[in-house]
């Protein structure tokens, strides 16, 4: 069996667990209350911090699920992620809408990568 | 290539299907009409069910995706995951609100682990 | 460290991502404005092509995560996906309902399997 490695354990998750070769991100938002682009902002600089403690980075990305408050808010999103996403490595990625943990919260990511 | 071993294997789905060191469940939820915290705790133990059958437990969970019908039930939810989650071994989470299969479901937990 | 293959790269998202011995398929979806059967039907034939693009097929499918814009399209959806799952090797299923891009789209899948 491959061992498992934490990062940022609480009670409640982890920020990232690797194991086999695959980094699992916790669902990433921004501050809340902030505007859709702050938030996405705030969320890739999180991404890539993560991946960095795990010895990897945005071009490794396998999978990204985007969850918006809502699917209003889309185009505003898709500017930063078009902006950051690193070309000839995008990864698999589906976006739907699901109401987040406050109202004030618009946009979370759940990052799979590779290590 | 590595095998893939199903569990509960029915027509329109498994219950949990392993390959490569990976276990992957399908979204667990409790007896429809019950309380938040009632179907949360069938769920946390259809979770260590399953896994047991993997040859696992949640020490060794990698990522939870967890759908409520109402953001309301947030709290409620979260109190039966801390009382469940395993100390040290927590892992990546995210939660967001998703109507499920019939309005009676108030929440569900998909889980990936490690075998 | 396992080489990452992407299918189908674009600016925004890959359609399909191996890494490891497993594949990533973006979020598939059929022609706005079609019925769900259409689009599920679209959604379906989607996979089986992206899958046997990595040298894959439906036999091979660990996990399937499936948002409906509408639970009240859940029955027909599912009469669409019982008719191609494949018996006996059935993936880990999750369904949810998530408003999708635009209003036009009723049905999206979200597809992880062995290569």
């Amino acid at each position: 069996m491959s061992e498992i490695t934490r990062h940022e354990t609480g009670p409640r998750m982890s920020q990232a667990v690797v194991h086999n070769g695959t980094i699992y991100l916790a669902g990433q938002v921004g501050a809340p209350g902030e505007s859709v682009t702050a938030q996405t902002q705030a969320i890739v600089k999180n991404i890539d911090d993560l991946l960095a403690r795990c010895g990897s980075d945005k071009t490794k990305i396998l999978q990204a699920t985007i969850w918006l408050a809502s699917m209003g808010d889309f185009a505003e999103m898709n500017a930063v992620w078009d902006a950051w996403a690193p070309a000839g490595h995008t990864p698999a990625r589906a976006a739907g809408e699901s109401k987040l943990a406050t109202p004030d919260y618009k946009v979370e990511i759940i990052i799979v990568a590779a290590a």
